[in-house]
């Protein structure tokens, strides 16, 4: 770890290393574990993660880079030169090779393509052949042909074979002559099975998913299954391509950064925080801010509205935050709850009837609790009139935040928009208004005014 | 699927299922795919869900339960009486059976492991005694036994021998006679090397964790290196178990629910939505409901102090959840991005100063653009004197929510508490009365009031 620091430090305090330092850090760099080197180059400017991998052997630049996000390699691109990004493309996986491209512009792109050779270029090709979203973009096309009339010793045969030039060898996907899937096999079953005996015989029924099938999705229902991979099928039931376990934890854990972004109202980084440039962490912020200081102009209107009410009791303006701020956490509760529902599969949109009754009975239970709580305060404080509607208006922002926040996630879910983003702060800033509304036609009618 | 929705529906409508209704949801529930039954499992009330599991054959019953979350299993073991408790406990694997005995009450729990035969009882023992939280509570301690002097020909035998009492033959440690971890060797090495070879001339240096090491960390740590599993060691570096990326992935959704519920300001529920009852949901928001009102009363105290510059110019009022909320927003945004980068390890607690100059600087650019606007809309409407006052409050409310928000997850780790815990809530409550204080000491010094 120390050693790591000190690294960094000689890094950051030089944007260009003298050639007599280069040896020094070189040799440092060879000695620090491969991980710590990923992590080295996660928190540099992309200038220093040039040098960094420039300075490393060409098989541990190559795991390096291979290690990064693929925007984090997008990044990097300008960098490093062309003889380099060339040598690292070649050696990526295809599933990789292609989330690079979709971070590239398309004259870059293209480029890098056309330095593939055939095969390779082919493999590619499969993968980039299927939507952006789809699982198919993000399998791996290198599988096994393995065939059902094989007996045990000839898979073994064959696997040894080509070992090397597939994906995995522990999962293995069973097909007929014409390549449709018929059964999966592990190497496990494989090895303590019998040589003369047929793979048909041993075979299971196959847990697969279509290669058009929806990325997020797919991997969400996979992971828990705790298979290693899984075979991915095109729509006449042929073979490929798999999908690992990793490559659905990638995408599982990608999808969860994007739901954090969105319920913390910015857009996802994509890349390590520390080395972001500043203006791109603006930029996934702004946007946001200003929708959303844009849909609180309507608070500032319902206000405007009932000036006169607010100017013969300023009292009622001191609960403001209080009310909007209450509101706004048990909508916030309702909709994370159910966003994270939606997410796993716990709930689907055909359960917006029983998400909404159960939400409704939820937040009047919190609301009875909050509301008595607010007129015992408030009624000591500021006299039992203002108590009651203070009480009052807690009763009823918490019921109504609690029910649209649990619907909400739902609705966009059906329209087709992230739930993530209904989560948290458009609740927060919907629910400020319409509280706002309830609050003051309760105190008019209460207070008389 | 429309095949479970019937069943899920049959289930709903009768508490009690008549004796010769029985046999046909047996047989449907038999072709219904295990995965499906295992949803349906957790969707239905403890009750139902045990109705479901008597109904299954005996191998897909154990299956379905093992598949549930270790909470859902705990709140099955009423309803499902003693025999088949026992029947399920026995098949669990030694980890996932201490994580129910973690669920349990002491007196159940004692009652469960005193039925377990003893190999079983030693080998949950030796997971039981890791401290809770920490990696060796989550491991699996059925590892096989491979010295660094055996043959890749022995080593084969061996696991043909073992295979069916092991976690997993695909990653394999290799221990010296001592049980001293020296290398890790992968099945499928073993499957293309010469049989004559040994194995430490084959094995590579193993990526290993300790058993005391905490769990989130190191699952997070692990799942990015894409490797299927690793070997766990004692504090004298011998070998104790391993750690399978599944176990990996289930540590890491588990925080990653938990950090989302934090930051949504409830308790996560540790089963699924629909089948948490009622009252467990509120109250696993109503302590943090009371909590956060508690500290709005906060705000309730700033505007009470300032009750005079409110009356004097009851406009002011108006602008109150506008500028709250735009605060609350900016350092939710920061808060929950540098939370993100502390769970993922890209931001570590000595980053604090570099975190809180990028907040600063971002702050700062969101605020001078917000602010801008806020001073050209509110001069149009409200006046030059109010815009300046608008203007210079969201300017100043941005650049310290961003710094605040950013800082704060870093201190909440330093001191030991959950970094999530402070990224929404607690940031908007503190930002609102902070944020005030600041408005209205502007609007007194340009209002002249």
């Amino acid at each position: 770890m120390t050693d790591v620091d000190a690294l960094e430090r000689i890094l950051r305090s030089a944007e260009d290393i003298p050639p007599e330092r280069a040896a020094e850090i070189a040799a440092r760099l060879e000695k620090t574990p491969i991980q710590e080197v990923v992590r080295l180059v996660e928190r540099s400017t992309a200038t220093r993660a040039a040098v960094v991998l420039r300075l490393l052997s060409r098989r541990r630049s190559i795991a390096v880079f291979d290690a990064l996000d693929a925007a984090h390699q997008a990044d990097l691109i300008d960098a490093l030169g062309d003889r380099a990004v060339y040598e690292f493309f070649a050696e990526l996986d295809p599933d990789d090779r292609v989330s690079l491209l979709d971070e590239l512009p398309a004259e870059i792109a293209g480029r890098l393509l056309r330095t593939l050779d055939g095969s390779e270029r082919e493999i590619t090709g499969v993968v980039l052949g299927y939507p952006k979203g789809s699982i198919g973009r993000r399998m791996s096309p290198e599988v096994p042909h393995l065939y059902e009339d094989m007996s045990v010793d000839e898979t073994m045969d064959k696997l040894r074979r080509v070992a090397d030039d597939v994906e995995t060898i522990y999962t293995l996907p069973i097909i007929s002559r014409d390549r449709t899937l018929v059964g999966v096999i592990s190497l496990r079953e494989l090895f303590t099975a019998e040589g003369s005996a047929g793979v048909a015989e041993l075979m299971a029924e196959p847990v697969f998913a279509s290669a058009h099938d929806e990325a997020e999705e797919t991997a969400r229902w996979f992971l828990p299954l705790d298979i290693l991979a899984m075979p991915i099928v095109d729509d006449s039931g042929r073979l490929v391509g798999i999908l690992t376990f990793d490559d659905a934890v990638d995408i599982v854990e990608d999808a969860d950064s994007e739901d954090t972004a969105r319920s913390g109202a910015h857009e996802p980084l994509q890349q390590p925080y520390l080395s972001t440039p500043l203006l791109r962490v603006v930029r996934s912020r702004i946007v946001w801010l200003l929708v959303l200081a844009v849909s609180a102009l309507l608070t500032v209107q319902v206000l405007d509205t009932f000036e006169d009410t607010l100017a013969a009791a300023v009292v009622l303006s001191l609960f403001i935050p209080l009310l909007t701020g209450t509101g706004g956490n048990t909508g916030n509760q309702a909709a994370t709850t159910v966003t994270r529902a939606l997410a796993l599969g716990d709930v689907r949109p055909r359960d917006v009837l029983s998400v909404a009754w159960r939400e409704v009975r939820v937040g009047m239970l919190l609301g009875a609790l909050l509301g008595t709580i607010g007129l015992g305060l408030a009624s000591l404080v500021y006299g039992l009139d203002i108590g009651i509607v203070i009480g009052s208006t807690l009763f009823l922002v918490c019921t109504m935040s609690a029910t649209v926040g649990g619907v909400m996630p739902i609705i966009a879910k059906k329209v087709g928009a992230d739930p993530a983003v209904f989560s948290n702060p458009f609740i927060s800033t919907l629910s400020d208004a319409t509280g706002l509304i309830v609050y003051f036609l309760i105190a008019k009618t209460v207070l008389g005014l």
